[in-house]
């Protein structure tokens, strides 16, 4: 494609499509050229209720970005989470909120992150530093994309940036956030919809450590058991996946947005780096107060393994 | 050490030694606590005379940091370039304006890189942004890192914003840009007080590409002739070097600042890496209009090797 492109990372939560939308607004701005938002999988049923609510549309599917190609990424930088091809792209642009792992250049770029808990926050600075004006449209998806990426603020991941970016956006979209947010992670949490083959994949962040590959998943809902109920055939299709895949650990987190707590069903050879924290009974662990995988169960892992 | 520390690359040029004492002066403002800025290697007379000129302290000497040390790094990203122990300590932030490789945290951070000429080019930017006022001492620093990095505007690695940055620090320093920059772009070039041992060290980049390893080194001189007088003795240095650090490729490129023109003698297996697209005679490639090792003569080693 001519164009530059902007994505997210694959498995793409409600952040990595709208600050994908975002930020093609705003460079399409900014460079007086259009920008295309692009997603690298299938868009949840969380995204799609913050789209429909904001009469965004869906941005286009891709797979791969031939070489050359100049491209954005948007909320990931690990080449393990990203387009195929992106070892021959030309990467012009990050703006992300995560460690930088997996990731190389062999030009200079224009890269921003900062430890908040949204890339969107970020994108809200960026417009102001350029001096373009935000239509309630793209306050409402970056409104979005923070309350699914903090849980309306309630993760530990959550800075004082994003609280305070939250409301100006709120003010320029006209939304109550309490309200809205909500209905929109409530959104998120119907899971019956999906095969249980589906549902591991939903949010499934892909690691490589030197030689260690390990998968960390969540889904959202408002009530554990209710997903338990499912354990069975979960399991079934985590034990798949580390077969085909070579993983030494499968750890699936479902995750009550209104409690605020979390179990995982922890698999594979290495699930000591989970037990080592967590009691582990019949392959579950319970973690209280446990909602962010980037921030608690991601160093966990890391120290663990 | 406590207080978290500045510090720029290995075998410091005047923007590692000038953006550490800048940013330190900036951090320690903005995070009301003292942040020290140190610096990796010796000062060369160019930086010195720049920190004379503007009654500036050496930043303090280091050669690693203890495990969790809190550390901000300038000018560069790359571990084979950076203090040792970078791996256990906690990188706080990066500014930077090179590509991003051999390069990873464990944990989110403040990443903020363009690829402009130079890092204090981006430090201005952040006093802005920060609304933190810049002393005149500090702009006569930032001036000094940004006439070296490009030098005097002319390196094709020169930006528009690099340009506006030294008009605005101009103003600042009360200091005229030309007759500054040449003075001390000059005094960076008495190569005569080094042995051909400190020679090859002086701006010495090491680039680790899977398995092959090679050193890019440079030196700034108003006359080619007079360095490749010593180029004998130049030659057995770098081929000490290559056995030593079991190098595939050693490239020693003496640039003249004056006439924007660079030589290169290119020693190892690998000189093939160069002599594609330049021809090599008796060891020397002459290089027309090349001033600029990261944006003319790295992507084309990287190319060929």
């Amino acid at each position: 494609m001519e164009n530059v492109i902007v994505f997210g990372h694959k498995n793409p939560d409600t952040d990595s499509i709208c600050s994908a939308i975002v930020m093609a607004d705003l460079q399409t701005k900014v460079r007086g050229e259009e920008v295309i938002p692009c997603r690298l999988g299938e868009i949840n049923e969380e995204t799609k209720f913050a789209l429909k609510y904001f009469g965004a549309k869906e941005p286009q599917l891709i797979e791969k970005v031939e070489e050359g190609q100049t491209v954005i990424m948007v909320d990931h930088n690990e080449f393990t989470q990203t387009v195929d091809g992106i070892e021959n792209a030309k990467i012009d642009t990050v703006i992300d909120h995560h460690r930088i792992n997996n990731f190389k250049t062999s030009e200079p770029l224009f890269y921003y992150a900062q430890p908040v808990g949204c890339t969107s926050t970020l994108l809200y600075e960026l417009y102001t530093l350029n001096n373009v004006k935000i239509e309630p449209q793209m306050a409402g998806l970056m409104l979005s994309a923070i309350i699914s990426d903090t849980l309306l603020l309630k993760s530990p991941t959550t800075t004082e940036k994003d609280a305070k970016t939250v409301k100006e956006l709120a003010k320029i979209a006209n939304i109550d956030v309490e309200k809205y947010g909500l209905e929109m992670l409530k959104a998120g949490t119907n899971l019956d919809k999906y095969t249980e083959d589906e549902l591991i994949r939903l949010d499934a962040k892909k690691i490589e450590k030197e030689d260690i590959k390990y998968i960390i998943a969540q889904v959202n809902t408002v009530s554990i058991p209710d997903v338990l109920k499912r354990k069975a055939k979960i399991e079934e299709e985590m034990n798949k996946e580390i077969l085909a895949k070579g993983l030494s650990l499968f750890v699936f987190v479902i995750t009550d947005i209104v409690n605020s707590n979390s179990e995982a069903i922890v698999l594979g050879d290495r699930v000591d780096a989970i037990s080592k924290t967590y009691e582990i009974k019949d392959n579950i662990a319970v973690m209280p107060g446990v909602v962010s995988r980037k921030k608690q169960i991601l160093p966990l892992v890391e120290k663990n393994i």
